[in-house]
């Protein structure tokens, strides 16, 4: 972990937000390579979700949040943690992260602390009007959902997929990237026919674990952990978990919920008239029936709602992780490797010059970088520092799949050097061809 | 403008935020047509500043900001609004917002509002550890200078970029997503030599009406207007805004400003080793020097900034005002039109099977989809209702730049009719000539 942090740092991936004035915990910054990282991952579960399947919209809701929201998505009672104090260090701690040195006789029983960020909104400052900052993508999905239903004239099944941050004052932010108070989701929430729910959870258990090992994540380090008990949240008849052997541990990378009728079930007015099934509270405060109209026999339906929810940051770890390699080489010296899948790769291609400041070697490396930018795959570089062997290791270090040499060839003949990555072997090509060639690297 | 919300609504792309328990004032949630439109201006911004240059980086950086950061930009101290209370109607407004009904002698004296959202970070509630909602996205830039630098080894000049969501506690959110409390910006901040800021600055204003046109927005409808004197903002030199005729008067799109050291300056440690021109307060609380080497004198510059900062949502406006046309056809009807560019239409094409549920038609039309959604342009839609001319009004007013109809001719002669959205035109084409001609619409 220690090694990936520091790369991270180095070569402009992640860095300690606020860092200038100590730093504020559990927050990080997306530095030049770590924003094109978390687009190309973001955009990838966007394509898979809403462009590449005929069943599902996008939506991106406000991060500000009206209290009722919370109050009925059951957040304002339950999204707490078990809180300590150690009376000895003065120190707060979640109960189950104690440090060792505080001794169970100094600490205080523990009390339940709500995770969620609250601002006030609006010029009067009594308490009267406050939001929260959302603690998950999902609720705007559900309060949205008869927005997208009359927009859009979906019948069952359909799904909503919304990228966004959500905020969780966590007691103790730790892991890097892995725990944080501000990070990103990727949430997606299916809207099924009660009964059919669980032929769907089964399908996209499946189908998510397919997902994450088309972003490079090897399928032996992926644990599916069925939840069960106590361990299950108030709104779920079934959860699985994708676990990922993480640098500190086996820990959650992605859940899988059956929230079935719950949550659009809580946020309904009418509820008595909708036979609900789960367990929900009285809502008078709702203004909207969140049920859909069945076409055959008119009468309403609360759909069941199978919910695959990926974090956006502990995804990039996992990614990032996978990716790192330290290889021996022939010569006996070590390189550093980020094996990203082409599609995630932060800089596409290189582009290097023979000469550093040649006209002719860069003007033709411009050229060439300007007709593979057009392409819209994601971003492209020229460097003109006349160091090969150097750009290959930097390029090596931050994952660009493939690098273009420009030399003497190239003006006298058209022909370009391209050297790749994973496997340093190198080819020659006619300039003339690069555009396809990346093409099939990026599209196949 | 009520047409434009009116629609917005009806066709999925905008909604009131929290709408279900009654709304919270100047909050916004972008529907499934929404988001589309959204990513896709986003992205032709990024584009423009990251991919298609070669002297600007990414960034994405945390929202949740250090209270030392906005107060050394100045936040804490100056921004704000001027607040007057009605002791009649007992309501508060902005100064120069006041309605006709309040009169003169009921309004208390204005007093200043800081506008910034402030939330509690950690488990201690004692007002000891709080954090804001960041009011612009452009600090954090500042903040993160010297990571950038070091991580890429840029000299000037140089840009860092950044999309993202900022807060401003407005007292009278109005005018539709013009004036809202939450909302995203498009901020570049460009690092200059001192000396050549007065130069880069009519570049970056030259640079960023072209876009704006390039986005649809037509000429005649921007104004370009000096800021001068009590205008302009405390760190300054100079600041030019686009203006936009929109729906409500003509008002602010975008500012290009010249910030000059300031940000720099005002954030860095040893200030005073710096030769600091703007007038900073003294940090000692920061733990970095903001400066760059020259690489010649080795001398540390405290660089000059150039800062064009969009408003995405205003910018949505702004797009969608512009593409907003009800035209009056032959036959004496009307219809309505979304004019997007094609790069920005939330939907590229439409492909409509002449017969609902005809399986040849249907299968044909997916298969088409999906080889269009495989060139990674945006999303494709197959249309299974059998009726062509309503199918056409629709994509007419959510602005789809082409539908594509397979019918018999299809299955037998390979042959699709293309309909153009503005023209209202009708070709005929072979099916497989459509992913060039698709490519053609969206990348020339």
């Amino acid at each position: 972990m220690d090694e990936l942090v520091a790369l991270c740092k180095r070569r402009g991936f992640i860095f300690q937000s606020n860092e200038i004035y100590g730093g504020l915990q559990g927050l990080y910054d997306y530095g030049p390579l770590g924003v094109e990282l978390k687009n190309n991952l973001k955009s990838s579960w966007w394509t898979s979700m809403v462009y590449d399947r005929d069943d599902v919209e996008g939506l991106d809701a406000s991060i500000l949040t009206h209290p009722d929201v919370l109050k009925f998505s059951g957040h304002e009672d339950t999204f707490t943690d078990p809180l300590v104090d150690c009376k000895s260090c003065g120190l707060r701690f979640r109960e189950d992260q104690v440090p060792e040195h505080c001794k169970a006789e100094d600490l205080t029983e523990p009390r339940e602390f709500n995770l969620m960020f609250k601002t006030n909104v609006g010029p009067v400052d009594d308490g009267s009007s406050y939001a929260y900052l959302r603690p998950e993508t999902a609720q705007q999905i559900f309060t949205n959902f008869k927005n997208v239903v009359d927009s859009t004239s979906r019948t069952l099944p359909f799904g909503i997929a919304q990228i966004g941050k959500a905020f969780r004052n966590e007691i103790t932010p730790r892991n890097f990237i892995f725990r944080v108070r501000e990070f990103e989701q990727m949430e997606l929430e299916f809207f099924v026919q009660p009964g059919t729910d669980d032929k769907w959870h089964k399908e996209w258990v499946k189908s998510r674990q397919e997902w994450w090992i088309a972003q490079g994540i090897h399928p032996s380090k992926i644990t599916v952990l069925n939840i069960t008990g106590d361990d299950l949240a108030h709104y779920s008849k079934s959860t699985v978990d994708l676990m990922y052997e993480f640098p500190h541990g086996l820990e959650e990378l992605e859940g899988i919920a059956n929230r079935t009728d719950f949550d659009l079930g809580s946020h309904s007015k009418n509820q008595k008239d909708l036979n609900i099934k789960s367990k929900t509270i009285e809502n008078t405060s709702s203004n909207t029936k969140l049920a859909i109209q069945d076409l055959e026999n008119k009468k309403f339906i609360v759909p069941y709602v199978i919910e695959p929810s990926a974090g956006v940051d502990r995804g990039i770890l996992a990614i990032l992780n996978e990716a790192f390699k330290i290889e021996k080489l022939d010569d006996g010296k070590e390189r550093l490797v980020l094996s990203f899948k082409p599609h995630l790769a932060p800089i596409k291609a290189a582009i290097i010059p023979l000469k550093k400041n040649n006209n002719d070697l860069v003007s033709t490396a411009i050229q060439l970088k300007n007709n593979l930018q057009k392409l819209r795959l994601g971003r492209v570089v020229v460097e003109n520092t006349g160091n090969i062997g150097k750009n290959y290791r930097k390029h090596d270090e931050i994952g660009t799949p493939i690098c273009i040499t420009i030399d003497f060839d190239t003006l006298e003949k058209n022909i370009v050097t391209i050297r790749n990555r994973d496997t340093m072997a190198q080819e020659k090509l006619d300039i003339s061809k690069v555009p396809d060639y990346f093409k099939n690297l990026l599209l196949s």
